[in-house]
Order: C-alpha cells, then structure tokens, then sequence
C-alpha cells in the first residue's frame, strides 16, 4: 500500500541510546539527540516521531523520562502534534515541497565539512532568542548599554565626509588601520598598519586562523576551562583542544605533559584579560612568564583580548602583545563586548606574512569587512567617541557587577564560592555539595531563567556556572538570582 | 663560519623547473613560481635570491628570460635589491624580527587547510591596487557609478529611526528579510522570510554553500568558461569543477558526460544573467529546461543571479528560483554590483533546512552582517533610493557599453570577434589567429594595462579576453582600446 510505504519512509530512524554512566540526565541526553538530527537536518520537519511506549523502548528508559524529553522538545519548538493523532518534527512551509522531487538535501546538508554548533550550545542559541527568556550568562551588554546612540552621533559626523562605497584594501582601509594602530598605541602596542587586519569581529578572526595556520592534527592550548570549547571552529578543521590547568593568576603553559605528535603545530589560545568563563586576569609578571616559555618553545600565541577595555577598577596590565619581541603572538580586539555587537568589527594583530595569508583567506571569504562601518568605526575611534562611550559603559557595569556581588552574598552565601571580577562580564560560580550545573540549568529553563552548565566550557566542571552581570537589568538580575538560588537549594 | 651559516640559512631554496611544453611563457611562469613562493610564506622577506647566472642555471633558461622575470617581480614590488649585492625578497619592518626566534611562521602558514587564491590570480587582485594601472576588465562599477550619496541619503533617513545595534537574528534583521521578499517578488520570487539568509556578498553565499553542503569528492558543474575558475572556494573543500558546454542560450546540462562517482553528490552552478565571462543570457525556454534536467537528476543548482538589476536593453528573463517547485535551487543576489560593493551586503534563497544549515555556519563564522550595513540596505530598499540609483547606473553603463562597442568595431575589427552585451559588464573577446592572451597580458603589463588572459575562467580559453566596460572612464577607455590593439597587432 502506498500510504503504507510514505508513512515509513516518513518515520524517523533511531539507532541511539543515551548513556547512563555519563552522568547527564537521560532525558537531558534524549534532547541533545533530537536537536542535533534535526539542527543538522537528518531529520526533516513533518518526520513521523514513534509511539511514547516505542521510544521508551528504544532508548531503554522510563516512560516518564521520555514523558519530559518530548515536553521539553516540544517547548522549544522542535516537535509538535497531537497526542494520539501522533507527534512530529515540527513543520514549516518548506515541508510539503521537500516530498515532490526535489534534490536529497538531507545528504548535502550532512555532507560538508564544517561541524554544526556543539549541539547544548546550539540549544542555548535558539532558546537565547526565545519570547521571555532572561539570559544570565549572556556574554554581551544589555540593549540599553549598547552604545546606539553614540555611533549615530558617529554617523552625523559622517556626513560632512564623501562616504568611500568601493571594495576595501584587503587589509582594511587605511584610515580605518591608522585610528586602530593608535588606539593599540595607548595600550603599548606598537606595530605598523601593515600588520593590522580589519575583521568582522574577534570570531571572524578565530576562523580565519583556523582556516589560515592550523592544520588537521594540530593542538591547540586552552585555558581549563575556556570560553573556546563552547565553539567549533578548531574543531572543525580537524585540530584537538587540550586543557592547560590555569591558577589564580592564569594559564601555566609548562603544565603542559602531552607533547604535540611529532610534525604537527601546536598553538596556545588564551584571554589573558577577564577570562571567559573564570573572570580571572594575568598580572603582568605572568604574561612575561608564558610570553618567554612559548617563545623558548616556539609555539605561537593567539591573545585574545575582547574584554580588555572593560576594566572596572583599575586598568589591566598591558598586553603580551606589547612585550612580544619575537612576533610570536597574534593579538585580537574588537568593538563588539564594549560598544556595540552589531557592528561586527574586530581587528587582529600579527606578523606581516600571518596577516598576509590571513587577508587572502578573507578576501576569498568575503571580500572584506563594510567599509560603511569601516568608516564609522574610524570616527568613533577618531572622535574619542568611543571612549566617551567606554566610560559610562564602565559606570554602568560597575554598578550591575557590584549588585550582582550583593546578591550571590545574599542568596547563594551558603550555596556557592564565587570571584569578584574586576572588570568583563564574568562570574564563576561553584556550587557547593557537587550540585550538577545540568540539572540547575533544566529546572531553571522551565522558569524561562537560561544559566548554561559550566561543563560546556570544560567536562571537568559539572558544578560550575557562568553568571554574567551585563545583559540583564538591575530589577531582572534581582529576581533571577533569588530565584535561581532557591532551584539550587532544592538540589541539595 | 657563523657568517656563512646564516647566509646560507637566509637563501631560499628552489627545485622546481618551467615547463617548456605548457604553453605559457618561461618569464611568465617564473613570475608565477616567485610570487607563489612568496604569497604563501615560504619565501620570507629578507631572504636572498641567488644570481642570476645561478638562476639561468637552475631554471634551464636563457639570461635575458632571467631579466625578463626579475624586472616584473621587481615592479610588482615582491623583490629588491641593489644589483651586485645581491637581490632580497623585498623587505618589511618584521623581517628583522622573524630572524630572533619566533614560532616557525612559515610552517603554520603553508599548513593551514584553506588553499591561497591561484597564482595568476593573486597576481591581479594584487595589481589591481597598484599605482596608475588601467584595469580593463574589472568587473564592478567604476568609483564614480558607485552610489555613495546615495547611500548617505539612506543614512540620513535613518536618523529617524533609533539604531538597533546588538547581535543580529542568524538570518539576518527581520525587517531587511522583508525588504529583501519584496525586492525578489519584483522578479517573481516569492518566499517567505524564512527562506532568506542575509550574508556579506555574493561570495560569503559561496562560501557557505562549499563549507555547508559540499563534500570533498563532489562534483561543481560550471559553465565552460565560468568566473568560479578564477577561485579556489569549491576547491578548498576537495571538490572538483567540471566544465559544461554552453551554446548561445547557456549551459546545456544534458551534455554531462562523466557522472559523478558513486556516493558522491553533484551540483550545478550557473551564472544565467549576463555570465561572467560570456555576457549570455539564459532565454526563459532554456531556464525551464535547465530547471526541468536538475530536478529530475535530484541535482541541486546554484543560481548566482548578481548582475540582474543591470540590464541595459530589456529586463532579463524571470530568474530560475521564480519557476522553482520541486525547491532546488539555491538563489544568490547581492548588492554590490548594481549599486556599491562597499556595502558587502547579499542574499541566499533556499529551502529552509539549507538556510538554517548556513545560517549556522555563518553565526560561527563571523555572527552575522554589520546591523549597520543591514538597516541602511532596508532603508535603501524600503524608500526606493535603491531603485533610483539603478535607474541612473544603467543610464551611465549604456553609454559606456556603446563606446566600448564603437571602440572595438574601430580598432579590432580585423583582429577579434566578440559579443554585443544586454546587461552587466562583460564583452567575450576572442581574438584571431590564436593570438596568445597570456602574451597580451604581459605585454600590455608593461604599459600598465591590466588584461587578464581568458584562462583564468577556463584552460581552454588561451585566445580569449573578458573586457569590462564599467570601471574605466569613458576617456580610459578610448585610450587603453586603442594601445591594446596595436599590442595585439604587434603579436600577429
């Protein structure tokens, strides 16, 4: 029978089953499942999903366990239908022309070679834009501290100005280099424009890195744990990230046991500057330290330093760029944690081959950065714009980040250990009695509050969470935070 | 002898020969050994170049073929050098440094996954940018048809509104998504926004789409001649471009012969409004056709529709994805060679799967387009600035493309054959006798005349060359027709 055969066809196939000994919850892992086939397009919208009783068969687990997996799937919006009539991948307009004859995108889609998102941060992406949902480890200034108004100003000086509309320099326009090299000047660093690339952000600057100089079977150096394992981008091209133990002062690179294979590269990755996720900052004595150890051994250095003009209470020690006589590091800033996201506009620093390679790769990629923003980015630097901008983003954070000390002080006390950051946006939370960050991060999202788990940053830390003090407003952070300690107190 | 060590060290080393049976000129094929070299890191700055007796000796070629080579890399400025003394890679302020004891560079720069743009090319992006050159065949409007102050219009517009300045939606602003549906619906396109993906050109869309849902292995059909030729975007992942034959009405599909191997995926991609470098124009007939072939093989097609809005005569046919049912094709639009490049602002139509697997890959990428860049192009649409300025370039381009005819007619008309265009900016210029483009080239190099040879889109095209007729003024382009012909004449 017809109907028969495209009813089977149409079913998804499932040959997985979660694992108990991982210590995440089953139906934690049945969500992960089922959001990385559908995010990666395995599973197209309007596939048939079987029978509650014939998943809890398949995956081995209790009704109830699957009962919640699919409330779950289904609030996110992954899966729909009506009980009894029978449950689907959620449909959209796309899904009846899919049936006619239309090529089997299902392979292509799985067929390149760039990874999906890991699949808990895809889902913490997709709910970040969901109706309602407070963001407390959003790694961002809030709207309201996002400088809108400023860069308009910026955009009224511009019009007294011919606007440049071509194809940029590969590099980036020149005037655009000139403010960047002077503001990397009031920081010590000290380089000609011809080793500044302008790029869509410090994102777009890790991507052509691992596009551009790291090979398949290179390492690259994390901080444990590091803001770097929550992306893919090494990863993708085939390089492994291991963990460097970090103490109160950082990275401690001549931790490192495991030597990289023999003929392949290694790179150390580090945010020396408020580190993401620990908030901690290198003394200067340190950066010397790690500076002079991968210099002895040859290994570059990618700084990545974003944050760096959040400071709170007293400006941070200068860069390791600004000691770096060896050209051994690549330096990374951007616009986008302290003035405004939107513009997508970083920079990143390095020797002149490096820089070089890195500008073709871009200019096979996309041609370069808008030189509409370009422009506007050069007025606000040139203006001084942008540090009056940095002030009262400054004045603010300090206030949201000591309100937010008073809170865990007043709701987490006995539940928590926690940092006093000086600057940036994060706080690392250790929940005490081994209370799991997964579990705090389910029950929390069935209150619409999202507190990623610390183990996406790093395996080891299960009972970590990242807080952040800068998206969410005053009255929102109040109420969250009691209402996140009385979910932790109910996991004791 | 330290001395005698570093010097060694500091030369570089060369075991490669010219192939005397290739067809291209030794000189010429120097040049492109030197600046491969040298673009891709291998050769440092600061390293010497052996004699050139020693380099008559090494390559197996005559001394003055030696002068010829060294004099062009000179000029282009990758060499330097006071003759017996020796000549150098050319210097920068970071050969000093590279010398103490940085990370190995060059290792990490040649292992990185991405391939360097092909040689020839390179050669040209690079000339491109240099003093006084006359680019004959730059295919993008010249600095004056680029619509800045139309542009700035839009920007004043938009200090009515208040900026949005935070993280993007992965598939771009909303409200440019709608601006966007109702430009394409112009065209005949009609999806919903959810079909939209806003990018950063055309050529981020390619990006995407190699990165997304290209395996190495796979087979891109491409026009014979095709612009992709001139890149490496679909070669970088490992897949294969495959030429199809076109007549006067396009590519002709059916004429595949070698089919993709077993367990690997194809793709068609078409340029079918004014193709670069052909300036055909696909008749509807054909596009149904072509339509009809794909989806009955289940083969997807790329549909690079970026120079549509630039008809000078008629509007063209409706695109492909107008009569797309079956949901195969992948519609590419941009900005940036109707209106200004700068902006680097595109589109990509899909089946939602495809865009949301892309949009994917673009958050990781680089988060998205500038929200800058976004709301002016929204503006730009919305208030039909943009329609206005179109209006006002096809105007110029018609001018332009009828000098260039009556120029041609004048000068070449004994000595090439060509087509009459009715959109874009491409005229197909064969030239009789089999006169060598690759020898045009250099030649007219000489005179800073910048023509590249038609091989570049395709080997077989030795006697062809793609001339534009939308960057050079009207007076350039008097000029340089006329001193190109008697360069071509010279090679009777």
């Amino acid at each position: 029978m017809p109907g028969m055969h495209e009813n089977q066809d149409r079913s998804i196939s499932i040959n997985w089953m979660p694992d108990r000994a991982s210590g995440v919850p089953l139906y934690s892992q049945i969500v992960s499942y089922f959001s990385e086939k559908i995010s990666r397009g395995e599973w197209m919208s309007g596939q048939n999903i079987p029978s509650q009783r014939r998943l809890s068969e398949l995956f081995g687990v209790n009704r109830s366990t699957i009962v919640e997996a699919m409330d779950e799937l289904a609030a996110m919006g992954l899966i729909e239908g009506c009980f009894g009539r029978g449950t689907r991948i959620a449909n959209d307009s796309w899904a009846s022309l899919i049936q006619v004859k239309s090529p089997n995108w299902k392979s292509y889609i799985t067929a390149g070679g760039f990874r999906s998102n890991i699949p808990m941060v895809q889902i913490i992406n997709r709910l970040e834009f969901e109706e309602g949902i407070t963001r407390m480890s959003t790694g961002e200034l809030s709207p309201d501290l996002v400088q809108a108004e400023l860069t308009q100003k910026a955009l009224d000086n511009l019009s007294e100005h011919k606007l440049f509309m071509n194809y940029p320099d590969p590099l980036g326009m020149p005037d655009l280099r000139r403010a960047v090299q002077a503001h990397l000047s009031r920081s010590g660093i000290n380089v000609p424009i011809s080793c500044i690339l302008i790029v869509s952000g410090a994102l777009q600057a890790l991507q052509l890195i691992s596009n551009g100089i790291v090979q398949s079977r290179s390492t690259v150096y994390v901080e444990e744990p590091s803001y770097l394992r929550s992306l893919n981008i090494f990863q993708s091209v085939g390089a492994t990230l291991t963990s460097v133990p970090m103490d109160k002062n950082g990275i401690q690179p001549w931790m490192i046991h495991n030597q990289p294979r023999e003929g392949t590269y290694s790179l150390l990755y580090t945010i020396p500057t408020y580190q993401n996720p620990t908030g901690v900052v290198m003394p200067e004595s340190r950066r010397l330290e790690v500076l002079k150890y991968c210099s002895e051994q040859h290994m570059p250095i990618i700084e990545d330093d974003v944050f760096c003009d959040l400071w709170l209470d007293a400006p941070p020690p200068p860069p390791m760029k600004a000691a770096d006589e060896s050209g051994g590091v690549v330096y990374i800033g951007s616009l986008s944690k302290c003035f405004s996201p939107g513009l997508r506009l970083g920079w990143l620093v390095g020797p002149e081959p490096v820089v070089d390679r890195l500008a073709d790769i871009k200019m096979q990629t996309d041609y370069g950065v808008s030189v509409l923003t370009q422009q506007v980015v050069a007025e606000l630097l040139n203006s001084g714009i942008y540090y009056q901008g940095l002030n009262s983003v400054r004045e603010q954070l300090r206030r949201r980040r000591d309100l937010m000390l008073s809170l865990l002080e007043e709701f987490f006390g006995d539940l928590a250990e926690w940092n006093r950051p000086a600057g940036g946006f994060f706080v690392w939370v250790r929940l005490k009695n081994q209370v799991s960050a997964e579990r705090v991060f389910n029950l929390a999202l069935k209150e619409k509050l999202l507190v990623p788990p610390g183990n996406i940053y790093d395996p080891l830390y299960t009972s970590h969470m990242r807080l952040t003090y800068g998206y969410l407003s005053m009255e929102e952070m109040s109420r969250s935070m009691r209402r996140l300690a009385e979910i932790v107190r109910s996991l004791r």
